[in-house]
Formats: C-alpha cells, structure tokens, sequence
C-alpha cells in the first residue's frame, strides 16, 4: 500500500485565508486541524486547538479564572480575535510541523515520518501538487486492515 | 452556555485496556485520539499519532528511508508493536495534557483551559464523573453559531 491508494481528500487552506473562514471550516466539519499551504506548497498545520487560543485574551489563559469575569460574549471575542485575521497569523507562533510524504512511499515510511515528528497529518504529494492527506487514524485503519 | 451542554459522548480508555483495542477504536471512529482514565479519573490523551508512534522502530523513525529496508509487514509490525501492552504503556512518554472542566464552566473557561495547555480535548466532570468530551472544533461549532 502506497501513500497515494490512502491519501484522502481534505480541506486546505493557503496562509492568506481568512482566520474567520478557517475557524468556520475546522467547526463545519469537526476537524483536528487544517492542512496550511504556502505558495501551492503545504506549510503547516492549523490545529482547531490553535484557533481556540485565539480566542482567548493572553492574561485569561494565563489564569483561566479570570474568565469569569471577561465581559464580552464569545461572538465579541472571535470578532475580535479573527476579525481581519490571516490563517498566517494564527500559525505564525509555531504549530505543529506537517509531515510531507510522496505518492510513492510506502506505509512504513508514511508511519515513519509521522512518528518522527509526533504528526497527526501528512500531506501526499506527487510532482510538487498536494494529491490528498492521510491522517494519523486513517494510517491505523490500513494498518488494521491488513492484518 | 456551559460545558455539560457543550459535552459529547467520545470513546473512553482506561490505562489497562489493550492497546491493539485502542488502535482499533481510533481507526473505527477515524479519532485524532482518545481519552484515557486513571481509576475513573481523565488522566491523560492517547492521540492516534502516537499509536502510529509504537509502529515504528525507534532507529526507522531517526532515518525513516530505512523503513524501505524493513522486512515485515505492517500487520507483522502492529502485533509486535501493540501485541500484549497496555494503554497505559503507550501513554508513558509523555502525551499532551488533557484539559479537564467542570460542567458549569462557561465556554470561556471552557477554551482558556483548553488554550493555555494547548489541548485538542477538554474532559467534562459533574462530581467527579465524566460526563463528556469538548474537542475544539466543537467548541469553535458552539461559539460560531452564537455569533
């Protein structure tokens, strides 16, 4: 089994999306993350988690009981978090490194790569265009499967 | 709204139940990981990318073109791998915090917990029960629709 036979269709968007439009894509579909690409290349991943901590004013995650007493509603907060936002913005911090497999590599060197750098998603491509993405789970179900 | 209307059912783990099992309820359910108890108490997160971890030998995931030179199977792999060992061994090295809220929480506590230990999955008690899970692209679902 090739990484092109598991790759799956998935969302992506580039680092010029709209923040609010990815937050919309990670909620529609209940997604872990985003595949980010960068001039047609994929770059990085957007985890829901990472969008979440937008957010969230720093001095509120620093001491999550003063939550209590932040005025705005969550519609305000997201406004303003991701109001006018890039998704360049929202990865700039450092989020997880993606995993960048070829069409032709086996599920050892998919699992591989993965394992190496503890990433839940790897990005299959095939001359330089991304052909679809094989998560963590998904790679355990052919894994299972083959049994 | 509060956690506990927020909360979803999710697949549970104890540390003692069989690791192959695991594999198996996140490629089922295509999870990005699971929740793990401790005595009745969330303890920790198992994420399916950890699992792809345990299939790999330690010296292929340093040079993943070895894995071209692997001579069993992915099947051949996962029973040596998983075969036997528990949850809790796939979860000692160290796996990502897991958020744990109260059922009367608010959303913003909700996602302060959640950002400020980066976490995908935040656990929702109601007297030291657990009463559901909070992944964050549900709760980006939740404060999306209350713009």
């Amino acid at each position: 089994m090739h990484a092109e036979q598991m790759a799956e269709e998935y969302p992506v968007v580039t680092v010029d999306s709209d923040a609010m439009e990815a937050a919309r894509l990670l909620a529609e579909h209940r997604l872990p993350g985003l595949v980010v690409t960068d001039q047609g290349r994929p770059s990085s991943i957007l985890p829901a988690s990472q969008v979440v901590r937008f957010l969230v004013p720093g001095y509120v995650q620093d001491d999550p009981s003063l939550a209590r007493v932040l005025d705005e509603s969550m519609s305000d907060q997201i406004a303003k978090s991701l109001g006018g936002k890039s998704v360049g913005e929202l990865v700039r911090d450092g989020t997880p490194e993606l995993a960048v497999v070829d069409a032709d590599d086996t599920i050892i060197e998919v699992a591989a790569i993965m394992a190496r750098l503890r990433c839940p998603l790897a990005a299959v491509m095939r001359a330089d265009q991304l052909i679809g993405v094989i998560t963590a789970s998904r790679l355990l179900q052919v894994a299972l499967a083959a049994e």
